[in-house]
């Protein structure tokens, strides 16, 4: 297992590298992550080189039994680029063309900056080529950012033209006719700037598209240079559940590996951090990197709250537990200046080790005691999720009430699975489902006959599908069905959406169960109500109150030999929790070790392996009963029937 | 009467049209409105036009008795125009100049545009000259936007040359020495962007009636064209109460009928509904057509709540109540593309009859049992409020207290008269008002000599005028008057403002009714505490508590053989209305009908005929007590004393 | 004493300045300013100039013994020069330039903008020459604006090339090697602008202070013509305690006499008022002039709340018991036009009398009485504050907290003293501490190795030194220090900060007092809290509750003859209250008479004078005992043990 940090020699005196390698071998690191923000120190001017200081720490660092990933600088183009060259600065939506001094403000898009990136991303591959420190590569930092400039307005509009091949044919798909918005000229198309107001919701699918295949040409563009230099491993670091700027699964495709970075500032919901965990494992369908793991308070102008004493452990191994082979802590020290003077890692500005420092290193001695049972391991699960992009885009400009989101909906089935210690796989592209019990569509707005195609084939031949309110409402270009909802689905869910309603914040509306384990429970519900039409389903939830009071809410219907259930609206999280233990339940869900309410318990399994992580989420002592006799890895003390966990502590069972 | 939807067959394939026409008649429909968007379909490159599926369209229709208002597609030139000549669009208050990719996005002063909205307009025109289906004209769409391009700034300055003559003379009206704001050649004067900050008040009241003179040109020169080729009536829809952008009154001179879009979201005031309907109705003083009543969610990136079932039923009488001869619900069919994807109509995208279809079936087939007696009636009122458009310019600007608004104090006022069941006309220019019981004139804040002279001559000779503070406050080019304030109705009023007060959000302030019916009522008042002296008034209310205890904050004076109410503050809903009703009551109005709060009284009269609406806002069902028996026209029984009334329920009484 | 009005006399007509001086006479006034928005008065053309209007104010005034400060015009370039060279309009942050229409528009590095200033400026000052009716000047208005344009970066680029030398001493000055942001060519260093995001706090800090050194110059270069001609005391009106855009220190520093304008709107905190007294009276270190009092309601398009009767005489008190020399009022009569309409002086748009009037009229009666007592007197204080603009520039890009501010911070720690009636003085530059019994430096974010050798010398050598969280954290150009904090002065304090912890809203944290007078005493604490490790000073405090319970939050450490305190989280005002009063009894700082809550008490002292000033910041009568008798010399009345005040009340004893 890799264990390690972040770390930017080029902050620091070079007399320090040897104490910093020292205090990292200290703690147990064998890895680093180098070089993603030094351009200018490797490029000091316009093709002048200088590698020999980033060789100089790979060595010190590998001297010490650490090796690095390498990354590539583009994220901070230097000066003598952005102001020699100011083209390639990213325009926003507002047409503001963004000016030097932050970073990630160069267009991928444009001529001049790729020009750069290749001559950069070259000379370091090759200063870099045969060296043992070097362990491995990641492309730039953390792709997020949108350019709307005329080099991308350009683009896009050839793309379209690939895409559709006549105007007629765009029109058609986007329904530009509506408010007179076709066009004569493929160069009259816009792009969904902020200048023009909301814009057709179509072309601002296909622009996030556009985008995504920008980035994914970005990072081919990048691999492809490497690659004449080094075949070792390739990852990006991605952000987890939350962005939605870009399909990260079209960036993952071409990478060896998935890492992700985890910042869970105040009092994250750990559900979130776990999603984050079985996203990023989805990618690429096996385990991943931490490579920036949060280690101290974060932030640019105000500062987030201090990680409690016990939660970087609590993370890490909430994270070793979802499936990463690596852990990278953020950073090695805080540094002294710049717009993250008070983004802090595990060292303070001071450099002298601390209780964070402590926390780090007593977690690493941990797990070396069993790191090598972790070998071969990982996480299987009998539940998967689908994250949708395309409806992630789309929602981007039709949020559809101001409390509804992809994110919030998504986590709120998710919970479900997560507090019953249900195991689940996210899935951001078309697989085989087959493997799958159950398989959840959370929002799933924009549906391909493709992705249709595959539910109900999934459904047909025994699964279990669970599906929510806004899912299947928008074609691939994005046009609205012309058939009642859940459009090319309704036959395998048994219902028909006969009317919805976007509350206002301050209505009153509940949902009253009567089927099986929901019986009788009730909840608030809000951000959206889906009334349904009986064509087949079961009512397993109606609403009891508002207009549509007695209307259906939640359906379950048997639809070849699987099952579908329909879940109009959004629940509570307890009664979320009981719904979805019903449907596992059902579907036959091997289930997971009861705990009290997040306390976590995940398995990693492997060839005759298998290690139970529990992990108190809490700030209070929690109790846990263990179903068979076992050993704690971490204390090495048997235990009988139960077990006691300290807040935010964990234990390792075997 | 007219009944119909709005509707765009160029969103849907031909081969729907009959099915639409069908449904339409089946439902009562008589007319559409067609065509205000659909510009770059009867002109898909500039100079080629094509009417024919417009008038395969309106043929369709006609065949099933529906007739056609044929909109002027201005609000949404395409892309043709707007791409290829971009100086055509317009200028926000910030200096961004709006890009193509909604709406309304053209400055309605520049030549290049105006010379295509010529040419669409006259082709229109011509192609639906002699056209049996075609009913009459909308000019373009909601009219609103200012724009502050150069040659807004050039027009801006030639406009004011003509108004001043010269700078001496613009400077002195302005009092433009403030701040050394004099200027030396008339090519200098801003437009009031934001880029300069708060400007010279008196500039941006002088910008705010360019602005609508500029609309009124380009309405004059639309009809100009259209009266050809046609002598069909010719509208345009406004937007009720709320709006202040330009001077709507500018625009309806020029039309042969009034109409407006009502889209009560949520829990709209109805008070607000009825008030949008007097206005409409007062600035031709005549009965107007509904162009828009909103008949499902509506939004763009978020849905508004869903009507509730009853509701599009209950609007449709309250505006009928009111005056409308015409009621179109926007839309027929929600649109599957484009921003307004969610702006749901009577029908979903699936096309299909539903609850919404039904109930205005359902209202249209009610309607028809007694539409015959609406023929040759209106609303009489007694009571006229006076709605100011230079007022309402100025106060964009001075809001004089962060939750005062012109609106606001209208609607607190309004409310006194509409819970009263008191018939109200909204003027809004000079008009001869002895006819007049009582004259309401709030927040008047910028008051011409000339309209002063008016108000004391009412008085004079016997009516009844109710003012309230930030009244008679400016002149006509915005200065403040050098005497104490109501300026030029000291006199009239019997009172001078001592001092005012602007109260923060957290004070307490009372007033302590003494007089008549409010004797011994109090209310918390806010927003504004205009301190009375009384010069000859007799005392109503006065404060109680806050730095002007026991000063007088609400009056009235004799004044020739009418009476002045002066309206220092603005009370609490309950005690305005029982103050309007003493107001009404002693100027000898006839009362209404009494109701339960939010249940309406409002009659239709004409030659011989008198029909009472009575219409239930509320979600409870309601008892109503009848001075007379009487018939409910819709359910065709004979009332004797007292009518029950279901939630969003009507009834017509005769 | 100096007593009068800020007057316009370009703003209205000539005949009424006769009046306006004799009103201003029978009030007791003897000063005015004038002009200093007025250029296009004196130069409606570009170089012709016309001072005869301005000269016959002057005149009319002088002879009624009414002196005048004239005001530079230049916050108002008239249109011929912002319109004809718009180059010399400002831009602001988002790189927008600012058009014509307000005030402060344009830029004061822009060299025609310059030039023209220095025409009018000379030409004003000649005009002026000799004139008795001149008393002295002021320099523009209100200094605020920073500018962002091309001629600001290129000027910033010459200004660091100086103060560096190399690029390579900048960069290491910055640690711009942070995201790859060093330089190969001075012309590449941007300026802070919104366009870039979040910059280099380095960069930004060294901006504020261009931008300062700016205002120097420009103060400077306009001083310098007015000498040509004059030598009458020249002053320019500050902003009081809150404003952190530029350094003030460093435009006083050519001043002959400081003064500000306090605008205490709504419910103004009394200490945020004192201590805007007292940072003015410190930056010359000499009693100061009130340039506006806020006398009525003021606002552009909102209006504040009018000030309750009284509170004109209060804030009149206020201001002389704490050094000022002159009050002058903003502003005689409130403009009939222009954006400042609604910002009131004594008179309204009438012009007549009014309650204001007749307060002002009273109070100058009143202090006529003893006005020859005041003669030679000023603040004598034994407890210093430090303020440092050094640090507020920081902040304005690192609020460290989102609740944390320079200014809360300062006045928490400020009210410590105020309650308890300890005169304070506000140091802005550094100077010698040695007669001060305490000196308070909170917040002291940035810590030049000066400041701090003068600090510990003066701790050193028996001064009480109190200091709090994020203090001594940055060095002179913006690094954080490598070393534990308080940086540079761990010694002195005994301790050093382990941890701390910017916390989130929605936490819960407590201190609990455990020495000498807090012993016992509780508080939340909110904003920021440090851990603090003892390395010899003794627990004051400790946190009880969150993860650092028990930590260390408050000490006191004895050092050389001196004490330290460090106070490491911001505690509620009660708690503050008490804890300052235990520091100033335990440094033998003399005792101030106990008032209630909010009454305050404070001496004006000199060569064998002392006046005790008591003033009720209240809405309640008050009583306050008198520790010995003496005389009220606003009523004459001898007082034996105690006084009675009345709301908004004073008293002055002798």
């Amino acid at each position: 297992m890799r264990f390690g940090a972040d770390y930017y020699p080029e902050h620091w005196p070079e007399e320090r590298w040897e104490t910093d390698a020292r205090m990292m071998k200290e703690a147990g690191f064998n890895i680093t992550r180098l070089a993603e923000f030094a351009w200018v120190k490797m490029e000091p001017r316009e093709g002048e080189f200088d590698f020999d200081w980033l060789l100089r720490a790979i060595n010190i660092l590998n001297d010490h039994g650490i090796q690095s990933v390498i990354g590539t600088p583009t994220a901070t183009p230097p000066a003598w680029l952005c102001i020699n060259k100011p083209s390639v600065m990213r325009v926003n939506e507002q047409r503001q063309q963004i000016t030097f001094g932050n970073r990630q403000q160069s267009c991928i898009n444009q001529p001049e900056y790729l020009e750069a990136c290749d001559h950069i991303i070259e000379a370091l591959a090759d200063a870099m080529d045969g060296n043992d420190g070097v362990y491995g590569w990641q492309i730039d930092n953390e792709f997020w950012a949108p350019c709307y400039c005329d080099e991308c307005q350009k683009l896009f509009q050839k793309w379209l033209q690939e895409k559709y091949g006549t105007l007629q044919a765009l029109e058609a798909a986007w329904g530009a006719i509506f408010w007179s918005q076709t066009y004569t000229d493929w160069r009259q198309i816009p792009l969904p700037w902020a200048t023009s107001g909301a814009p057709n919701p179509s072309l601002a699918l296909d622009y996030r598209r556009f985008i995504s295949d920008s980035y994914e040409s970005f990072t081919k563009r990048q691999i492809k240079l490497i690659r004449q230099y080094s075949d070792k491993p390739i990852t990006h670091n991605f952000m987890g559940i939350s962005p939605d700027e870009i399909n990260y699964q079209q960036i993952a495709d071409h990478l060896d590996f998935a890492s992700w970075d985890n910042y869970p500032f105040g009092s994250a919901d750990p559900a979130m951090i776990a999603a984050g965990h079985d996203i990023t494992r989805g990618y690429l369908r096996k385990n991943f990197w931490m490579m920036e793991q949060m280690s101290g308070p974060g932030g640019w102008g105000e500062m987030s709250a201090s990680p409690r004493p016990g939660r970087i452990r609590e993370w890490t191994y909430q994270a070793i537990a979802r499936g990463a082979d690596a852990m990278i802590y953020f950073r090695w020290r805080v540094c002294r200046s710049g717009t993250e003077q008070y983004w802090h890692g595990i060292l303070n500005h001071d450099g002298a080790t601390n209780r964070r420092y402590s926390e780090i290193k007593r977690t690493r001695d941990e797990l070396l005691k069993f790191e090598d049972l972790l070998e071969g391991t990982t996480v299987k699960a009998e539940v998967a999720f689908l994250n949708d992009y395309d409806s992630r885009f789309a929602f981007r400009y039709q949020k559809s009430n101001s409390e509804l989101s992809y994110v919030k909906t998504l986590v709120s089935l998710y919970k479900g699975f997560f507090e019953n210690n249900i195991a689940v796989d996210i899935l951001t592209k078309d697989a085989d489902l087959s493997g799958y019990k159950v398989v959840v569509a959370p929002a799933h707005f924009v549906l391909t006959k493709k992705r249709a195609a595959l539910l109900k084939d999934y459904v047909q031949n025994g699964g279990t599908l669970v599906m929510t309110y806004r899912s299947a409402v928008k074609d691939a270009t994005g046009l609205i069905f012309d058939e009642p909802l859940p459009g090319l689905l309704q036959d395998v869910f048994g219902v028909v959406v006969k009317e919805y309603h976007s509350p206002e914040a301050s209505e009153e509306n509940m949902i009253w169960g009567s089927m099986g384990e929901i019986n009788g429970h009730t909840s608030r519900v809000n951000v959206w109500l889906d009334l349904l039409e009986l064509r087949g389903a079961e009512v397993m939830a109606k609403y009891d109150g508002g207009f549509i009071s007695y209307g259906v809410a939640i359906t379950r219907n048997s639809f070849g030999k699987g099952k579908a259930y329909y879940i109009g609206t959004q629940p509570e999280s307890d009664f979320m929790i009981t719904l979805m233990d019903a449907v596992a339940k059902d579907a036959g869900v091997t289930l997971g070790i009861p705990t009290p309410q997040d306390v976590e318990a995940c398995e990693r399994v492997g060839e005759g392996k298998k290690l139970t992580f529990i992990i108190n989420h809490t700030e209070q002592t929690q109790n846990v009963s263990i179903p068979e006799p076992c050993t704690n890895l971490i204390t090495c003390e048997a235990i009988e029937k139960s077990l006691t966990i300290d807040a935010y502590g964990v234990a390792v069972l075997k």
